[in-house]
Formats: structure tokens, C-alpha cells, sequence
């Protein structure tokens, strides 16, 4: 890892209240990114790196690349002494074994990132999914905090969610929340082998491509389709619609078996405001009958929401670990 | 009620265990079914009388005649002594404020049943509702019960659910588990206003209904309908084909949600066993890819499965009321 390799964001206010300082890692198919977090519940020190590729050794350059970061932050912060680290990665992810099942393009089978995580950082570490992290940042502190019953969805490149009943996150054996490959229509095929998955018609990365090969285009992302969409291109109306219809139709399954109170989107799609959450629940509305009405809101915590679930989880462990004192 | 509009069924084994006398009150859009479970666990005896209808009064009177099946089983049996009792109702059904909130054909709103049964028997009244109750019996001595994340599902007249996360019962306020109320298909409209709802679908009565009027038949069942699938009646293979493709839809999205461990499935469809079963769970299985398989079993209790959860869930109510001593 070279210092050139590191890009920085500037710390921001105490989301997280006091507490112990700890080391937050959010592991993405693309970029990993580290957060310092002190006793006030400031991000002192926010990284981005690139996610080490390494095919089969991929899992041991993760955790190669996240003790390098909780050195730098060491050399940088020496003030600031974490007691225990939070890690999330993508993909189907064992919460309560600690180990990384199986991430698409991230060449790791069953690795035991939790014990070897705890070895080269020398603390504790709660190890989670990084859409469940994002997911309690949000259930903790953002738009999902006043709900028990909630699911919170990223919808980006992907579309994956958490799950939180009675108060509760629901991980299901660490395969729960994927929504994304449900099948919504009949086509096109997903990279996950499905057919019409959600994932597929409706994430920001599939409007961007479905619309580009419909018009013979090469828009950057779903933010372009939207904007082609609302200045009377039919071809971007039509995809967007799609979308909608996708996401609508998928909620309403959502809604009749888990009849959540709200339902908390976030992700790149969720940047479209309005033009997204109108529309989408007007559909909801006209699919549903009886069933309990969630409430659609955008999720609030932002692009740190992954660093912020995984600093909270790893002030759980410090919390809950000790025993209390007997009264004598 | 007179003696002529009861019937009665003959004792079962023990299969609640031992516990506290109770009574249990299943109450259905036809028939109430009461049983009598003696300390044993036995069910000493079970009535079933017709539910009774009286418009705006109906809970009213489904109160009197649980007052009155209980006085018939105190007469009959005077030794055993219940304790409390449980209620079942359907529709939509408030747990926690014991409130029936709404019952299609069951002219109720908001009506305060735990209270009213509570007045009428003199006794601690645990109410729920009628799938969720069968489902707890299914997850505690049935087919569910080796299963932490788990799904019970009812598939007779209509099509609902009982959602087990993380080992314990989830009501989603009461609204949760009703998949039988998911958009499947174009068509066709339900009784609940929707387009192409599960239930519209797959229930044993649509089965029934969507044959009949295709072709032009009066068959009494969906278990006609498959006799004739069976026999290379076309119009009986679509329609049960599409049934399933129905049902393995549904459950894809179930597993894509909840990745539950097990699905189990009761009601009248589930008598056609293995037909069911078979074709159901490798169309399941041709719909998802990454996802958790969950296990497709028949629910094992049978048609007591209702009163046997209301009994159940009425011992809970005498377990867990009285506050331990404290040690001296």
C-alpha cells in the first residue's frame, strides 16, 4: 500500500455519541474503506483504498490491507487507542461464525476473517455483512431508528437489504435480505444465474445498462437515465418505469409477508429523491390492499453508513463482553 | 345453541404434555372448534359448532358461544378444572392489544376479544390468530419444531403464513405472514380487490374454482382437479401446473427475504402429498441459485393443530405470569 493509493475525507461530526474509540473496515468489491472513530463518536480519520484482488488469497490481502490502515491511523493518531474493531464484507457472510462464505469477484470461500482479523489487529472484532452494517447504522441512528419493524435496502450497483423484526436485525443464517434475486419478470438473466432477478431490471447499474443497450448508448449510470427519462426520452421512460414497476412489485411482497412499518432505501439510486419515492410508493399503493402501509423514506447516515454500522458493532463487543461486578 | 348443532370428535393421545388444564378455542369463517386438554395434555374432548354470524355483532356472539362450549365442558367433565384459555380468530388480528381488528365475512372491527373472552370464562385469555396459533403448535410439536427460521404456511380456502425468526414467533402487528395476499400474476382479481394474488391462484378453493370455470366442470376440490391432471385432463394440468408455478414463485421470494431453514405446508392442499411436494420443490429449485434451500415438508399435526396452539399459547400465560421468590 502506497500513500498514493490513500484518498481521505474530512472527519465530521460525532454520529456515533461517546463511547470506546474503535476501527471500522467496510470491505467493498471495489474500495475498502477505514474509519478511526474516537471517544466522542468522531470520525477522526476516514481512508479509502483499493480492495486487494488476489484471486484465492484474496481474504489474507483484506486482512493484510485493514492491519496496514489500523497502522497508519496508529502512527497518525497515536492519541486515539481503539479497544476493538468492527469489519464488514460483501457477499454471503456467517455474522455468528465469523467467516466469509462466498463473495462474487472477491475469490474467498469459507475464510475466517473474524480469528483472522483479531490476529493481526490484536482486538476484538465483530464481523458482519456490509449491507446489515450500513443497515444498523441506519436502524440505530438514521431514517430507520424509529421503527421495530424495518427493512433498510441499498440499491446501487446491487440490491441486498437488512432485515429487522421486533427490534431486532434478522440475519437468517447470514443469507437474509437478498431481495435482489428475487424474480421480478422474466428476464434478463442476472449475474447470479437467476432469471428477471430485482437486481437485474432495477439496480442503479442495471437501468444504466439496460438503457444503454436499448438506445444504443453509453450513459455512466442511472442518474443520466432518470434525467433522459424526465426530458421525453422514451426509451429512458420506459427503462425507468421498468424499474419502478420492478421495485414496486418487490416491496408488495415485502410488505405482505413481513408488513414492515418502513421501508428505508438507500444507495446510489436513492440520490434521485423524489423522482424515485413518489412514483415508487404511488405503485406500491396500487398493488397493495389491505396490508399494513410502510412508510418509504431515504436512508439518512450517507456514504459513511457502512463505517458507522461496523464502529458500532464493535462497541457492542466492549459493552457486552464484561461481566458485572457482583453487589456485595 | 342446541346439542344438534355440535359434533364431536374422539379423544387424541397426550400430545401437549404435561401442564396446567386449559381450553382452546379455534374460531373459523365456518366452524369454531373448542377442546378441553386436561393436566395430562390430553384433549379431552373437542366440539365444533358453526361459527355464528351476526353481522356487526358477530364477536359478541363468538364470545356467548365460547362461554357456552366451556359450560358444556365443565358439565361433562367437572374434574378437569381450566385454568386459562386460548382464542384464535382470523383475519386481521392485534396479539399484543388482543384485538380482532377485521375479519373478512366476519362483520367485526376493532373488536376487544381478549377482554370479552376474559369477562365471559373468568379466566387469563391468550388470543391470536388462527394460522399464527396452528403455526405455533406445527413449530413447537410439529414438523416446524427442529427449525430456528422457519415458515408455516396454510394452504386451504386461502393462503397464510406463521413466521418463525430466529426461533420465536414474528406478527409484524399483526399483518405479517400474508403471502397468500402477493402479486403472482396478471390475474386473476382476488376477493381482497388485488390482481393475481397467490391465494387468487393456488388456494385449494381457486384450484377448484379456476378449473371449474375453464372447464366448464363442478368439481367440489382442488383434489379433484388433480385426480383429473393426473388422468391427462389439460385443462387440469394447466391449471394445477400454474398453481404450483404460483406457489414456487411465492416461496422463491420467501427464500430470497428470510432464507428460511424450512418451509412446512398444511391445509387441505398439502393432503395431495407427494404431488404437491415433488414437482413444487424442483420448481423451487429451478428458480433460485445462490440462495439458502429451504426444506419443503408436509405440517404433521393435523386438523387439531389450531386448538392445540391456542392450548399451548394459554399455558403460556400461567408459566410465565407468576414472578419467581426471591432467594433468601
Amino acid at each position: 500500500m502506497t500513500a498514493d493509493a490513500l484518498a481521505s475525507q474530512a472527519p465530521t461530526a460525532a454520529p456515533l455519541g461517546s463511547g470506546a474509540p474503535v476501527l471500522a473496515f467496510d470491505v467493498g468489491g471495489t474500495d475498502t474503506k477505514a474509519a478511526l472513530v474516537d471517544a466522542d463518536g468522531r470520525l477522526v480519520r476516514v481512508l479509502r483504498i483499493p480492495t486487494p484482488h488476489a484471486g484465492e488469497a484474496t481474504g489474507d490481502a483484506v486482512v493484510d490491507a485493514i492491519a496496514g490502515l489500523a497502522a497508519r491511523f496508529t502512527a497518525e493518531h497515536p492519541d486515539v487507542v481503539p479497544q476493538a474493531a468492527g469489519l464488514l464484507v460483501p457477499g454471503h457472510v456467517d455474522d455468528a461464525a465469523g467467516v466469509g462464505v462466498f463473495a462474487e469477484n472477491l475469490g474467498w470461500h469459507d475464510f475466517p476473517f473474524r480469528d483472522r482479523a483479531e490476529q493481526a489487529l490484536g482486538l476484538p472484532v465483530s464481523f458482519s455483512h456490509d449491507v446489515r452494517g450500513a443497515g444498523e447504522a441506519e436502524h440505530r441512528l438514521g431514517a430507520a431508528a424509529p421503527y421495530r419493524d424495518v427493512v433498510v435496502m441499498a440499491i446501487g450497483t446491487g440490491i441486498a437489504g437488512a432485515v429487522f423484526v421486533d427490534g431486532r436485525l434478522y440475519t437468517g443464517g447470514g443469507m437474509a435480505g437478498e431481495m435482489g434475486h428475487s424474480r421480478v419478470a422474466d428476464g434478463p438473466v442476472c449475474a447470479c444465474g437467476g432469471i428477471g432477478c430485482l437486481e437485474a431490471v432495477a439496480s442503479a447499474a442495471s437501468i444504466a445498462r439496460r438503457y444503454n443497450a436499448a438506445a444504443g448508448a453509453d450513459v455512466p449510470g442511472a442518474r443520466e437515465v432518470l434525467e433522459r427519462a424526465q426530458h421525453e426520452d422514451a426509451v429512458a421512460q420506459r427503462v425507468w418505469e421498468s424499474a419502478l414497476d420492478a421495485l414496486a412489485l418487490d416491496l408488495s411482497h415485502t410488505v405482505a409477508l413481513l408488513a414492515p412499518e418502513a421501508i428505508v432505501i438507500g444507495g446510489g439510486l436513492a440520490q434521485a429523491g423524489p423522482a424515485l419515492f413518489e412514483p415508487l410508493a404511488a405503485k406500491l399503493d396500487g398493488i397493495l390492499t389491505f396490508h399494513r402501509r410502510p412508510v418509504l423514506l431515504p436512508a439518512s447516515i450517507g456514504e459513511n453508513a457502512g463505517v458507522i454500522g461496523a464502529a458500532l458493532r464493535a462497541r457492542d463487543l466492549l459493552v457486552t463482553a464484561p461481566a458485572p461486578e457482583p453487589a456485595s
